[in-house]
């Protein structure tokens, strides 16, 4: 690079550019070009790659890394396993499906369409059969709903185990869902065989071996589930329930059944191992709460995070994070350098749409500073996302299922940023 | 099939079922059941694909005609072609980028985040080099746009041409883009020295050998452009511009440069190639119409179509399809079956964000009626789509660019649907 080009700094607070290189770009020293521009990037001489090499396009080769991943030793067997959603790579809300974290029971199962059943039964007018070619025929309904796995988080309630926030908060994704309102079905069965509503439920099950069978009050059965099979547009891919899934917003993941086979009106909970020894939180009197379905509001500083250190150097910052909430819509979250003591109010990318992600960002400098950078989110309830602290208090130490519990990370004055606890 | 099973007609309406299959489902014989179940969709009992298998996700085998597709004939080459989103085959509104459709003057080129380089020059205080880095230090925003190429639909000038909405009409996408604003790259450069920016304009280019050059008004630059590098949440795929492309809400997808290479501030449009010679349309008298960047108010029914028939039998049928427009949001679309004689208002799957896609739902009957299928945009500042008969009237039939006129399928009692015309 010239040594004779001035440099400018950005900074439009007005504090002094310390950084070799300015944020804001580097001045173009006129008649004469930056040689950076003429030695690595001269006009394309070239032609590119004609549209026929990608009939589907795939991220490119540089991209490589921003994939799910999983941790193998967190389940016993890679088919009862799980990966994560590479958030810290990612911005905006929308989570594409190539990249979007999986949890299977028992693997991935591959179903056709013109194989697809689904069957609803139990207290019903007229037990019923649906092809896939049925489910398409019933006025069909678009959101956009986080996803996020119960366990999500889980593993840091003993303290900060995991150095990467794709580990740490990757259970989760966001997609525009294209589907069928459950309730439609429901009705199409008829429900006056069910006589009161208000106490019975509906028991969702998978075609895969595991089943995965949940319980679902009748309430939230009526309300906003969705029977699936569009996610941003195309049709479910093979991991995420191809070609029907349960979407169950705001609620839990592992209720959010794939390759959905059975819906079956009942008088009572069937209290599935996937309610009871599992999904549940243990108290530290050993009782276990249950029936927690809904994932509380969260939020997570995605860039700085322990896989996304800043490299640019001083000054202009922009922090990033995700936060969500199964209640309904997020409307703040605040960010602190200082592991809590101080807050500020971080902009919103856009509004959030109800039980989706929302974007954050807050515009600032660092400056070579080590901080204890958190996020705290707020919901439409007025609810506010709790300390680790808080919720031990609350929950003891044995749980491992819904820790919404702030997240900090230590950034140092070389830019890296760790996963540590603070209290 | 068992015979005895007895069959319910679902319609809410009243009207009979004349179909072997009622759309509602087929009746669950209790106790028995059917054997389509047993024999098709056993409980899966084998385990699936465990998560190591997808890294990245793909579509399942069963949708791989689910992509973009190019007319051969279209380009004298393909290194300078075309081809088309499957928008017969998606829902909702986002696009993958997997299958969002592309254009290329010379090619998609490969081009690393280290090598990049974004120059602003031209009628500006210092003329500034940006490296990827620098641009992601500036504040970032999220929103949801469509890009429409403005020859999408050119061929149907002439008459009904191309026998499927994805080459009528596919030329479109729809993402979430995370980007800066260009007027912080443009105020970053500093524009006292453009003087009075009413009459100023800005000249984009990408790296590519075509370099795509483009004049934008001032007024646009300033006002909602992105200089973007995520789609979707993730990075652009190599052949939408990666790393870095411009995106120009509601304008003409020529002008949302790909692999953005210099942005110079000057004070008259440069009058290249691909805002004189092309884009742009030529009138009955000879005369050009240009500066038509705006793409104005649109619709088209995706489903059913001509490569989406009607397989399902007579009884329910949801009508689906796309509505845009380059002024703001879609307020309201039309559906009608005889050709434009009466009109149904159709139901819109979410209020569409400002120059993005908007999906619209008609949940109606089919009893083996031959119809002429149209629908019919209107947006926020009350314009509403012509008919094809109408916008030959103000421009002839020499145009190519910018054809939103009003498409008609003919569905036959068959279920097929064809490329008609009507007048």
């Amino acid at each position: 690079m010239k040594t004779n080009l001035t440099r400018r700094a950005l900074l439009r607070s007005g504090i002094a550019a310390g950084a070799s290189v300015a944020a804001g770009g580097t001045a173009l020293a006129e008649g004469s070009p930056d040689p950076l521009i003429t030695e690595t990037q001269d006009w394309a001489s070239y032609t590119g790659d004609a549209v026929d090499a990608t009939p589907y396009g795939l991220p490119i080769r540089f991209e490589a890394d921003v994939i799910r991943r999983n941790v193998p030793w967190l389940t016993a067997d890679p088919i009862s396993s799980i990966n994560f959603t590479p958030i810290h790579a990612l911005d905006g809300t929308i989570t594409p499906q190539g990249c979007a974290f999986e949890r299977h029971h028992s693997g991935a199962i591959e179903l056709a369409k013109e194989n697809y059943r689904l069957i609803v039964n139990g207290l019903v007018d007229r037990p019923l059969v649906f092809t896939y070619e049925d489910i398409e025929r019933f006025p069909r309904e678009n959101h956009v709903y986080f996803c996020e796995c119960a366990a999500n988080t889980g593993m840091e309630w003993a303290g900060a185990q995991l150095n990467g926030v794709q580990f740490t908060h990757g259970m989760i994704h966001n997609m525009e869902y294209t589907g069928v309102p459950l309730r439609a079905l429901l009705e199409e069965a008829g429900l006056d065989a069910a006589g009161d509503l208000a106490d019975k439920w509906v028991y969702v099950e998978g075609a895969d071996a595991s089943s995965n069978g949940r319980s679902i009050p009748m309430e939230k059965a009526l309300d906003d589930v969705l029977v699936a099979f569009k996610a941003n547009g195309e049709a479910l891919r093979k991991e995420h329930g191809y070609p029907v899934r349960l979407v169950v917003p705001g609620w839990e993941g592992n209720m959010w059944v794939k390759w959905l086979r059975r819906i079956e009106v009942s008088d009572a909970a069937v209290q599935s191992r996937e309610e009871t020894s599992k999904y549940t939180d243990v108290l530290e009197d050993g009782v276990a709460r249950k029936w927690t379905w809904v994932m509380d509001a969260k939020s997570v500083i995605t860039s700085p995070s322990p896989q996304q250190p800043i490299t640019h150097g001083k000054g202009p910052l922009v922090i990033s994070g995700l936060a969500w909430s199964g209640h309904g819509q997020i409307t703040r979250v605040d960010i602190s350098k200082d592991g809590g003591m101080t807050w500020e109010t971080a902009r919103l990318g856009k509004q959030g749409d109800t039980k989706a992600l929302t974007r954050f960002y807050l515009d600032t400098e660092w400056n070579g500073e080590s901080w204890l950078l958190q996020s705290r989110a707020m919901d439409e309830t007025g609810y506010v996302q709790p300390t680790k602290d808080q919720l031990r208090e609350t929950r003891g130490e044995n749980s491992i299922y819904h820790n919404n519990c702030i997240q900090t990370w230590a950034l140092t004055p070389d830019g890296i940023a760790e996963n540590v606890e603070v209290s």
